[in-house]
């Protein structure tokens, strides 16, 4: 698995003639796999590090974000990109939780944002339905990542480096990214894995266990898992992906979560497109 | 031309249960027969304009912007985007040029913007080539549209409205639209015709003479236009690139512009590309 990975990027940046690699590093367990990656493919000298947190990052964001930096020994910047957020009017979308606990922030507007839609969150966030309120907190949290994109560029053009994604199969096929946000790479090693796979190969690539033992979260709304809003475990959509992939006996799963699998399924392949007006002209 | 176009944009708008249309206004013709479509396909309450001037933008940006907007009828809204990118740091990239008249202004930047690459500027600046300075000039131009497009989405996910692309097929085949910027929308109504077909549908679609007449351009690097950067009048570009796309006789064309052309393609569709790894794994 490792290896051909490794000779992926490699190829890649050479084909296009980039002197490198920039990845926002977020303490999770993608950037860290795909940097540690990059580190095996190119050297720690071409791999930069970028951390981009904000007024609702976790408070574990940074610290996990430069344990990886110091554990691969690449070097980094971090830039708060709040400022950023509040020019653009992100933060009016939502009121400021500022100096409320952290525990009690997270238990609010988790409960806020499944109270928000009628029947399933994920789904209806997929298909931007909902009321007002919902709506804004789609903007809200979705102009995070389109801002981190325009960062990373800004930092990778500079150089002459290539922005390097770290988007893994289960959140692809199930569209749970950002639409012009963390899709919006100049190239995706891990977009053929699984996230049960990633898990593997940071055990695999020794990434601290500290990283790898944490709980998956897009860290974009405070206390929101990913688990919490797939409303799955990684294990159950995995293994669900998985049979549908490889047309493999469903009987053994819940046939609520299977039928629930595939409806994420078909609207997100409808989701992720552009359309384009493809009629000839003569 | 005109209904199918109608007909493709309403039928989208449908399918993907979106409630109206936002488009970025930038007073060119492009955004101009966009617009005007869609009022055709939606009605004029379901098309919102967004005006997006910053520090650079020529001083014609907005009034055209607005003339456009009055003509159709529709409702904007104008926001300068140089906040945002102040706090992104993309400014400090460039030299202020305020207090300078325009005038000179353009001399000044469109002669540094030739001098920073060795040969031909449009073809390296495709490939990202050139020294720190010219690399420089690529993240500070791109970081806009980037940033604009992040505004476009914040508009439009308030609404669940789809934002609508006006890139067209000559800047899409050569690479003329910067990468996760104007390029990242719902929906291309007009990228299969080529820009001269756009200047027909525009008298068609009777699309005020000032906004027809106007020079096109970027509006990103002060006087800067479009066939000052493609080193190529419009007229010859599409020429050239509807004899190569129909595979017809290319004697009766300057044979080095021809030879320029099909190396901008060459290099503008291996740009476009994200590289995914799609190794199967079992």
């Amino acid at each position: 698995m490792k290896s051909e990975i490794v000779n992926f990027i490699k190829r890649t940046i050479d084909k296009y003639d980039y002197k490198g690699a920039v990845i926002g590093i977020s303490g999770g367990i993608d950037s860290a796999v795909v940097a540690k990656l990059c580190v095996e493919a190119l050297g720690k000298d071409k791999v930069f590090g970028v951390l981009l947190p904000e007024r609702d990052s976790s408070s574990s964001t940074v610290d996990d974000s430069k344990l990886v930096c110091d554990y691969l020994g690449i070097s980094y910047i971090k830039k708060s990109i709040s400022p950023i957020l509040r020019a653009m009017g992100v933060y009016s979308l939502q009121p400021p939780a500022l100096f409320i606990p952290e525990r009690i922030k997270k238990n609010y507007v988790k409960n806020k944002w499944k109270s928000l839609s009628k029947e399933d969150t994920f789904l209806e966030d997929l298909q931007n339905k909902g009321n007002e309120e919902f709506l804004k907190g789609i903007a809200y949290y979705r102009a995070k990542h389109r801002v981190r994109m325009c960062c990373l560029y800004m930092e990778a053009e500079k150089r002459n480096y290539a922005v390097i994604g770290t988007t893994n199969k289960t959140e692809y096929v199930t569209g749970f990214y950002v639409k012009w946000g963390d899709d919006s790479v100049d190239i995706e090693p891990i977009m053929h894995l699984y996230k049960t796979q990633v898990f593997q190969l940071a055990r695999e690539l020794k990434i601290p266990e500290k990283i790898i033992n944490k709980p998956p979260t897009p860290d974009l709304i405070p206390g929101v898992t990913d688990e919490f809003a797939l409303g799955m475990t990684y294990k159950e959509i995995d293994r669900i992906l998985r049979k549908i992939e490889y047309r493999q006996d469903l009987k053994g799963e819940d046939s609520k979560k299977v039928e629930r699998v595939k409806k994420i399924l078909r609207v997100a392949e409808k989701r992720n497109i552009r359309m384009v007006n493809f009629t000839p002209q003569g």
